[in-house]
Formats: C-alpha cells, sequence, structure tokens
C-alpha cells in the first residue's frame, strides 16, 4: 500500500488557487510538497475568509499536508537554500506573473542547465507567450474572456459566473497532468521538461461542444439556463418541495418517463422525437410539472430512479457534503489542526486507487515558515 | 522533439464524454489511442448534431487522432483480439456502467491477473462502489447533486447549470491525473492499479471554497451571480456598450483601481479592507457603474489593463475562437478529414510544453472500425 507519488518531492512556489490546487493532488496522491512562501505574510489566502481559530479555512483547504518554508527569494542565503532544495526536488510548480522567475534569476533555461532532471510547471493567466502574457488575470477575468459565462445564465438576462472557481482549478488540474507526463518522460529520458498553462487556454479547452457548433453552423450557442440545449426533457423540474432535475437522453427514456408520471404523451406527435421534444420545450416542461408539483421531490426521485430514469435533486454544498453516496466514497475529509484535532472539512480525493491508502484525515495545512527546522535537517542528511 | 507520452498506448473503450475527453488529452500528449467501439454504430457521439459532410462535429472535437476498431466484446474471435490488444496495452479506460466489465470477464480482478503492468482506468456517474454506484447519470444530474448548480446564477432565482460540461470534463481529467501518477508507479514497481472516478465526487472536489465556507459557517453559500462570493470589487460591471469584469482581488488593487477611475474614495472606512468592501458591495457597485456607463468597455478594459488591474470583457465562445491571445496560443486547431482537408476546428491542447511539437492540426476522426487493418498488423509486428 503505496501512493503513486511516493517518493517524489515537489517544491512548491505558488500562491493563491491554479497553482496550489495543484500541488494539493500530488500531496494527496502522496508527493512531499515543500511550499516556499515570502516571509512577510506568505501566501495570500492565509487572510481569506472564513476563519476558525484565527486560520483560514479556505487555506486550509487547499494547502493541508504540505510543508511551509519562508525565504526571500532576493536574499543570497536564502537563495542558497531554495537552490539546495531545487537539487532535491523533482517538480519545481509556480504561478507568478510571467517575467518573474527569470528577473530571479531562476527562469527555465537558468534552471534547466542547473537541474537537467528536474521539471518546471507554470501557470498563469494568459501563459507564458502571446501578446497578453503579462496581463494579471483571475479566475472571473478568464470565465469572462474564455466564454464560460456567455453560455451559462439564463436567456435574456445577464450572464453568470460559473459558482466554482473554474478559471483556476481546470487550469491547475491541466497543469498537473502535464507535470505527470513530464515525468514519467523524465524518468526515461533523464531531462525535464517547462509546462506553460493558460488560465484562459483551459477555459476553451473545456467548450468542446460549444467549440463544435460555433465553427460549424457560425453561430455561438447562448446561456441555456437550466436545460441541456439540445435534449428534452433533460433539465429542472419543480416537486412540491423543491427542484429536481430529469434527464431522460432519448426516446426509450422519455417513454419510460411517461409511464413513470402516469402522462398519457408517449404518442403524441408533438413529442415523438428528440427534435420535436427541443421545438416543444415549454409545453412539455408544463406538463411534467402538473405532475410533479404534486409530490415531493424524494418521491419522484425514488420513483424515476426505480424506473431507470437518471434524476438526481439540486443540492445545496452542505446537503452534498452529507449525500451517502459522497460519505460512501470518503468524500468529505477532516483537516487536522496543530493539535491533531479535526479543525476543518475538505474536498477529499476523487482518485480513488487501488493499493492506495485513502484517509479520512489530511494533515495540518502549515504555520508559515512552521517546517523550516524539518527541510533543512532533510536537506542534511540528503 | 518528441511527445511526453510517446510510446504509451492507451486502450480506450469509452463513448460520449468523460472517458473520451480523458483519452484525447492522452493522445494530443503523444499516446496511441485505439478506441474499441461496439459494431453497430459505434460511439453514440457519432450521432449528435452538428454535422459536416454527414459526420459529427462534436465526435470529431473529442475523438481527433484516435485509432478505431470495431470489436464484439461478447464474440469469442473479437475477444481474442481485444486480448491481445490488451497484452500490448499501457492503459485500459473504460466509462461503461458498474459492473459491465465484470459481466464481460475483464473486471479488475480478473485483468490484473493476466495483464498485471496494465493500469486500469475507470470513470462513471457515482463510481464503483456506494449506495447508487449502478445508478446511471448524466452531467447535469451531478451538476445538481454534486452542488454546482446551487451556487451558480442569480440569487432570487432557480439555480442554472453551468453551460460547459463540467461533470464530465472534470472527472474525465482526474482520470488522466490518476492514470499518469499510476503509470509513473507502475514504471518503477511494474505493477499495474485500478482507478476508480465518480462524477459526483469530482464536482464536490471542485468547490473548495464552498466546502470551506460551509463546514465553518454552518451555512452553504448560495448562488453567486456575476461575482465572487468573498472578493470585493471582483465582478461584471456595464460600461456604456456592455459587460466587463474588474477583479481587484487585494488593497493595492483597489487602490489603482481608485485612481484610474478617478474615484475618490480610497480613503473611505466603508471600503478599507476586503471584508468591509464585502460588507458594502452592493454600494460599491453602483459607485463604480456610475463611472464605467460614461464610456466604452473598450476604453476601460484598455485604461485599467494599463494600471495593472485584472479586467476583460465578457465574449461569446466564436469571439473567444478569434481572441488573439488565443491564436497566439495555437488554442484553434483544424481536425482533418480522410482527404486531409481541414474540416473541423477542435479546442487545442492546452497543456504547452518544452521539446514536444504543437501542431495547428489534428488528425481526422476515425471512421468506425476505420483502422482495422493497420491494428492487427502492429498486432502482428509486436
Amino acid at each position: 500500500m503505496t501512493l503513486p507519488l511516493s517518493g517524489y518531492t515537489i517544491l512548491d512556489l505558488t500562491h493563491v488557487l491554479a497553482g496550489p490546487y495543484c500541488t494539493m493532488t500530488f500531496s494527496d496522491m502522496g508527493a512531499k510538497v515543500i511550499k516556499v512562501e515570502p516571509p512577510n505574510g506568505g501566501d495570500d489566502t492565509r487572510t481569506f475568509p472564513p476563519f476558525k481559530d484565527g486560520k483560514s479555512a479556505y487555506f486550509a483547504a487547499i494547502n493541508h499536508g504540505k510543508q511551509s518554508i519562508a525565504l526571500n527569494l532576493k536574499d543570497d542565503s536564502d537563495r542558497a537554500v531554495f537552490e539546495r532544495l531545487l537539487a532535491r526536488a523533482d517538480v519545481l510548480v509556480e504561478n507568478y506573473r510571467p517575467g518573474v522567475m527569470e528577473r530571479l534569476g531562476y527562469g527555465w533555461s537558468d534552471l534547466h542547465a542547473a537541474f537537467p532532471r528536474l521539471v518546471y510547471g507554470a501557470v498563469s493567466g494568459f501563459g507564458h507567450t502571446g501578446p497578453d502574457a503579462k496581463r494579471p488575470a483571475y479566475d472571473m477575468v478568464v470565465q469572462a474572456r474564455g466564454g464560460v459565462m456567455s453560455i451559462t445564465g439564463e436567456k435574456g438576462r445577464d450572464p453568470v459566473r460559473v459558482g466554482a472557481s473554474i478559471g483556476d482549478i481546470v487550469a491547475g488540474m491541466f497543469l498537473a497532468q502535464g507535470i505527470l507526463a513530464a515525468l514519467l518522460d523524465r524518468d526515461r529520458s533523464g531531462r525535464g521538461r517547462k509546462i506553460d498553462v493558460s488560465m484562459l487556454d483551459s477555459q476553451l479547452a473545456i467548450l468542446e461542444h460549444a467549440v463544435a457548433i460555433s465553427s460549424v453552423t457560425g453561430k455561438p450557442p447562448g446561456p441555456s439556463g437550466a436545460r441541456h440545449p439540445s435534449i428534452t426533457p433533460f433539465e429542472t423540474f419543480h416537486a412540491s418541495d423543491g427542484l429536481f432535475v430529469i434527464a431522460a437522453g432519448n426516446d426509450k427514456l422519455f417513454e419510460k418517463l411517461c409511464i413513470a408520471l402516469q402522462l398519457p404523451i408517449s404518442d403524441d406527435e408533438r413529442f415523438a422525437t428528440n427534435p420535436k421534444r427541443c421545438d416543444n420545450a415549454r409545453l412539455l416542461k408544463r406538463l411534467i410539472e402538473a405532475v410533479t408539483l404534486e409530490n415531493t421531490r424524494s418521491h419522484w426521485i425514488a420513483k424515476l430512479t426505480a424506473a431507470g430514469i437518471p434524476t438526481g435533486p439540486i443540492q445545496t454544498v452542505d446537503q452534498t457534503m452529507k449525500d451517502p453516496q459522497i460519505i460512501a466514497r470518503n468524500m468529505v475529509v477532516d483537516v487536522l489542526d496543530r493539535n491533531g484535532r479535526a479543525a476543518y472539512k475538505a474536498a477529499g480525493n476523487p482518485i480513488k486507487m487501488t493499493d492506495a491508502v485513502d484517509p479520512t484525515t489530511r494533515g495540518p495545512a502549515p504555520d508559515l515558515d512552521g517546517n523550516r527546522g524539518e527541510i533543512l535537517r532533510w536537506l542534511d542528511e540528503g
């Protein structure tokens, strides 16, 4: 029982979200992650609400299990420590503005010359090339510019932001994937690579359907509200006590749905095929809701599930965190504080793997510079 | 110049989106991907609109560069071919309903006994364990049940679906990450692992912020419309001709913003810190829009960018596809048809890497069983 990345060391210069999310996934898979923070304050998210016992729960949620050392990369003696860390690390990850690492003397060409086996992963708003490389970005800027917001929300109203920070997180995930692929190659070739991921690029990369529609029809899709843009019925419906989803993706499921709802319309010409159901979606929604409003959503979810129709509730995040399937999958874990007490909750590791432990707790998020002694001893022993 | 996964072979039993997206990222990084499809019709998405020259642009967008062979896994001679493929593959990926592989005799324990080096990746709606393992799911069902919809949309209105299919795609990305980590381990240990990713788990895993808020405050966050839930100002603003985003993530940026807008409020006690700006967000939005409504969004984007403040337009998907930064990063590629003509557009590879080619075209999406001869010859040569 070993985690797949045990034995790998990640030197983590990242802050806020995209980079720390990437290195969190490595930590969850067994890598040693050493977070190198600037001495005055460290990672900005240490000051992000909400707080518990004076510490940021947000910081804890994505930095659990990492070690921290504070280094001023403009100070010679701290640079010497950093370079000893580079010599021991398999991977360096950073999400500074492009150009910052070069100014510090740690750009790719310098690093690669000095540490040829090192894999160097960078994530930034717009990437290290192109006309806007040096512009600053945050999640919402790339959600907006990257097209995702234009297809999220209700028709006729202003677009909305995706509630999850997918501008950061998806980019952090692509970076993780690139780093792992480069490590596979490095373990054979002996030579590291630089990986350069842009948050803007990453938003376009998850729009497979919208890109296909835009390029073939010439018309970009608009916001689709709470329904699938080209399948009906595949949307939210009101029950007597709340909203739930019915996703009847084909004719067979639609027929089963009509039977389960005792709705005598499966022979109705207006709903005979998916294109016709799409044309008459508003009417169909009202016919279905005239039935579903008569009972609770748990009634309908049980009934439709028994009939083999994909369905489910719309849950708030606390409901999801208590969902029996989520609990059974160990998807909510306790983050310990320095005293070993369960202090915070965090999402578990979604990558379940044979022969790997899947602990129900996570080690504490580090205090700033909290592991200096341990890290320096480890360097001396190396 | 080699791609990092060159030399790895992926046997791809997947269909629709989560699985095919995962194997597409492997193909883009140089792996050989052999798509094994059922003989009658193959992958469902071959029939998904929009079409061009009678072929699905949707299928092309996520299956370019893969090979296809049609095999009936209930037929003995086809099973023999499949098993020869298993013996040559590094990875098997599938997204069937849990239990299907076991019924075919290709469950993990059988596979691992016969092919100990094989890494086996599975993605499904709810995972291979837990009370709901066997339930069917679609993207929207897990977006709803996973909590993402509850924080997406406008306050006081029904939640909306995220326009991108993040229920599928994020799960496919976690699977890719798990497979690469398992390959790293396999290349050292000689033993493969099974990776089991659930679409529902994956939705919770991207809610870092909402999980922290729910667990500390006991109150789940609601929909945040077009603003960040805990940073202000970080939202959309109206200019005279449309919406744009300002993301002033810290005190320094807020001060710069006040100067750029000539808004004399940087000393105002009500806006002195981020928590105070959050408490007075509605007031602050009106003060800012009273200025921004006086000019166009391109004016403000240029002005704020010059001042170093993260900002940008809300773009439709076709606008994003023509964005100079996206073009400079080679993020829109041509997918060739069988005659070598640029037939479709697809998102490029967001994982940019040194010493790796980043081609502007992709090989064609395969016809069903279109590479049988080539695949069988490759087996014979092996």
